[in-house]
């Protein structure tokens, strides 16, 4: 942030009166800029014993593996969010289960939120943000060709807790790490 | 938003090309000004019987009692951003518990996320931005005059599970409505 989104002037980033940290302000209105972490959200849609991946068809990670998820909009719920992901992206209709797994990403500024989800029918298909959408069963999952960490960790999550026969909320941090060959 | 952050050139809401929601874009330089919800996250401490309140020294809800909370930053992850808030409220010491309410608040572009706490010791006291910290039983707490719905709403999931020996996780929208008299 280089200008005043309000009134076009330049910032300067320094800690504003009873504040901690250092923010953007601009000298000549005083508005403070604030920035905050984002939100990606989608759905784990499971029918029968086999899930739903997209082949990403943007970047990054373009090529591999991903369950349907993308940022929260304003004016929306998470839950809507979700649906609207899964929607956009595999075109998949969708039925929100449980909120699964909650992953703190602090070195992008992220928060992720992912639903356990029931596919309603088969009729999903590529989205524009997809090359390909297909139902994968555990022992079929790309493991080595998943596109981030929070998808790798929550598919290990489902696929233990579904053998276990207990959904468990999982909370935590993902660090900086390389995003395949995890598995 | 008027303008670009990024060049201080005035911005025009329009939908960008492969998007369907209108952005912020500059005409200059290119850049789209995406705006997402932010997270505010905190804890309820629960010393025995008890759970810690404060009673906002700042606006909105001047002299309302509140639990605990605030804006996520970045860099930090869920559960750092709940205990930063419980300490600089209430300079409560916490220990996590379990992550417990995820309500979304779509009117403010908000996504509330509220843990279950246990506060370690009785060396609380009020922080800069608190007038009053003090320990509640369930029959004392002030249901009329509390600051927010989403808080009004996480003490009563929080009594009602105890008393039935279980905590579980809600996660739902919070509509616009009045903040205080719901009790």
């Amino acid at each position: 942030m280089k200008f005043c989104s309000q009134c076009g002037n330049p910032v300067t980033l320094r800690i504003p009166e009873g504040d901690n940290l250092p923010r953007y302000i601009c000298d000549a209105c005083q508005t403070i800029h604030y920035q905050n972490p984002n939100i990606v959200t989608g759905a784990i849609p499971v029918l029968g014993d086999k899930i739903l991946l997209c082949k990403r068809a943007i970047e990054p990670r373009y090529g591999l593996w991903t369950l349907p998820a993308g940022f929260m909009e304003n004016a929306e719920t998470l839950e809507q969010a979700a649906m609207r992901e899964s929607m956009e992206e595999a075109r998949a209709n969708v039925r929100l289960d449980q909120l699964y797994t909650v992953f703190s990403l602090p070195h992008v500024n992220q928060v992720y939120v992912m639903f356990r989800a029931t596919l309603l029918d088969e009729n999903f298909s590529a989205g524009p943000e997809s090359l390909e959408v297909r139902l994968f069963s555990e022992d079929e999952i790309p493991w080595h060709e998943l596109s981030f960490k929070t998808i790798y960790h929550t598919l290990k999550y489902f696929f233990a807790d579904r053998r276990h026969g207990e959904f468990i909320l999982r909370s935590h941090q993902i660090e900086r790490g390389p995003p395949v060959h995890q598995g």
